[in-house]
């Protein structure tokens, strides 16, 4: 251990530097202008690897970006775990919010500033480097591992699962440890121990066949702004509860324990509707913000449109009007179900003059959670408490990692997160960066994990 | 009068150049970017009026876009006439749906295809090629004239009662003759009698501060457009009634005659909604689709947006989302009076987490209604009579003309409508088109209008 702790403290700047160089490829999986930055950044990832010590590194084609793998396989006995990352990035606009530019990244005050700083080439970069330096001091890793970073989480995974089911033998493990998950807070070392799921719609409401002047014409014929503004209206009860016939029915519902647990976290609700510049708190009835946010469902408005949105007025009759949503789900609701609950139950809803469509996106993911006495989580805890000196708590993720739900559906496999990312990073918003202190304590956090996790087993 | 139509045939190839000319021109008076083609149609119709014979015309500021006018007082002792007509046009959008540009005229099929030819460049160039006929062939008019042109009546002539007043003596009158309105039919001549009024207001809801991650933050703070739903929701009551309290407290409701000659008209309710493309008639109960559309209030969502509504989906809670929405009154309502009504009423939803606020746009106008024993309406009849060999019929329109307000409030003028557009035009909508069989008719009957008005004042 000492050895490898030395390593990598000695080889610390040589680190940073890949992590700039990483950062330096525009690899915005969301736009096809980049596509062939995607492609770079795969390559960048296998470099990194083959430099590490594993052989059989490559960049793998799917039927999107493509995905990079990587095996050691030389401790018969050990357990096998499967680490996942994502070497993709969000889009960087707006730019002119940005201090310096986005894919040139530059240190100030401890921080790395760059797109994909924090999510998730930081994070990603970790692994690769432990293993390398237990490879370089001891020519052996104390389990084994496959590695599985992907091009493709940013636009929700999806041609991850084809792909996983498709190398079923190849990342055959005990479970996965992802350095991809960021933490809650900076102030906190915390562990995810659940995601929630996704599912997306599209509404549209159609009127008359053209726009029609609404003057000539109102009052006559159906409004479709007034007919979606009913349906929308209808989506939710009066507690704020989705009144979705069985929108509800295969949600898990938590213990009181568990609901406490979460109530009783040091954490204001005061202060975080002050942080986003929000004057209430609203949702389901009978439950916190956090609660809300973590382990219920929901189901949000994202965009809305029909007629004239200029200047001034128009006085036109639309003929159509449109909105998206999207549920977060909690376990055990599948996307498919719900969205197509959705879809049944506005589609039912007769209204005289217009006909209403309803369009399920693909890309929904599952939510997931793992199991709260998992062998994987425990250890994580106590790595964190024993590098940050602080005992971490344990956190569920409002927001969707498809992953959770595609390992455990494809290869039966648990997720530990275990990302030294902060929430507070600004990875999906300009001026993204990544704490230096963060991508110590990970090398140090990920050496110790994989020893311990060697160790455990021999006894 | 022989001289005169003569010259109207043999000059119409040239006239109908001109009316080209003048569609090219895109004066759009919503939007500020246009401002400058404004200005350079109000001088086109200058020059044509100047071309006529009329020496004292001239374009004269407002505070917004210009108006036009000229005069010709050679008949002491005769009606004069004012005659009125708008030279800016509605916004093209959508363009992708024009079959043509709107601003590149084109004819086919015996039709003027372009922005603005029948709303109202086509109909109001008609009295200045009549003038100029007159003028041309016997060096006089047969009564007095007084020319009004604006470029604001695709923004309810926000500016016009400012100039009217401001110039009382140069438009002093008899009578209005408007060449905008449309026709009800372009198979069956009419008369306008009456012109719903409008009112217009926006509605906007804030929530937070910017728009947030709907996974990080779904569930727990005020979506804007679920806000935004439940209000534009609340406006309308189950029997298709608008439900802002005191809303009809001022409509003067229409003897059972006067609604049943509106019934008993040769119109068919599914012709119409199989023209405009709508599978069923909708609104307050307990009237027909055509008094619903003449006689009756009505409250219209013009646009509506909020958040993202590009292709597939971004996972967003907007920080704010927005309607447009228009108000169409009948006799005795007054706009600012609804407008306050509807801002009061939306204002006083408490709903938690957002802001409401109503902006009342300016440029409400009242609704208007001919004496039905006007002398100007009766000769109006019989000049269509003659021209189309059809007997017209009197018809309400439920788009807003705001001159016949205006010119009753501040001249104590009545207004008869004389235009040669027809409302199947599609003037509010893409592929805009002004027949050119209705310029060829407006000429003759303009020409026989002006020359029977004066010869009945001799008598």
């Amino acid at each position: 251990m000492n050895a490898v702790e030395t390593w990598l403290r000695t080889h610390r700047a040589a680190i940073l530097e890949d992590l700039e160089t990483f950062v330096r490829i525009p690899s915005v999986s969301t736009d096809p202008a980049y596509k062939g930055d995607v492609v770079r950044a795969a390559q960048f990832v296998a470099q990194k690897l083959t430099e590490a010590g594993l052989a059989d590194a490559k960049v793998r084609p799917t039927e999107g970006h493509p995905v990079v793998t990587a095996s050691w396989r030389g401790a018969p006995g050990k357990p096998t775990v499967l680490i996942y990352g994502h070497f993709d990035v969000q889009p960087p606009d707006p730019l002119e919010a940005w201090n310096t530019k986005p894919f040139e990244p530059e240190i100030r005050d401890g921080r790395l500033y760059g797109r994909g700083a924090s999510d998730d080439k930081g994070p990603m970069l970790i692994p690769i480097k432990v293993a390398q330096a237990f490879l370089a001091c001891n020519g052996a890793l104390p389990v084994n591992l496959v590695f599985l970073f992907e091009g493709e989480e940013e636009v929700s995974s999806a041609h991850l699962e084809a792909f996983v089911a498709a190398n079923q033998d190849y990342l055959a493990a005990d479970f996965v440890l992802s350095a991809d998950g960021a933490q809650w807070r900076a102030d906190l070392p915390s562990v995810i121990t659940g995601s929630r799921g996704i599912c997306a719609l599209e509404i549209t409401v159609r009127g008359a066949g053209k726009d029609l002047h609404s003057g000539r014409h109102g009052g006559s014929v159906a409004n479709p702004i007034q007919a979606l503004a009913a349906i929308l209206a209808s989506l939710h009860d009066e507690s704020g509860r989705v009144a979705v016939p069985g929108f509800y029915d295969a949600v898990v519902e938590l213990p009181t324990s568990e609901l406490n647990d979460i109530a009783n976290l040091p954490w204001s609700e005061a202060d975080y509707l002050n942080s986003i510049g929000a004057s209430a708190g609203v949702g389901e009835a009978g439950y916190t913000l956090l609660q809300r946010n973590w382990v219920r469902p929901t189901l949000e408005f994202n965009g809305v449109s029909g007629g004239y949105a200029g200047p001034g007025k128009k006085t036109v009759i639309p003929s159509y009007a449109q909105a998206k949503l999207t549920c977060r789900l909690v376990p055990d609701q599948a996307p498919d179900v719900i969205a197509r609950q959705i879809a049944g139950f506005v589609e039912s809803r007769s209204i005289p003059g217009v006909a209403v469509d309803v369009k399920i996106e693909t890309g929904g993911a599952s939510p997931y959670a793992v199991p709260s006495d998992h062998l994987g989580l425990a250890l994580a805890e106590s790595v964190l408490a024993e590098v940050t000196e602080v005992s971490p708590i344990r956190v569920r993720m409002g927001a969707t990692i498809p992953i959770g739900g595609i390992f455990k559906q494809v290869l039966g496999l648990d997720t530990i997160f275990f990302s030294f990312a902060t929430s507070d990073e600004d990875y999906h918003a300009p001026n993204e960066f990544f704490r230096l202190s963060s991508l110590s304590n990970g090398l140090k956090a990920w050496a110790i994990y994989l020893a311990r996790l060697g160790a455990a087993s021999a006894g």
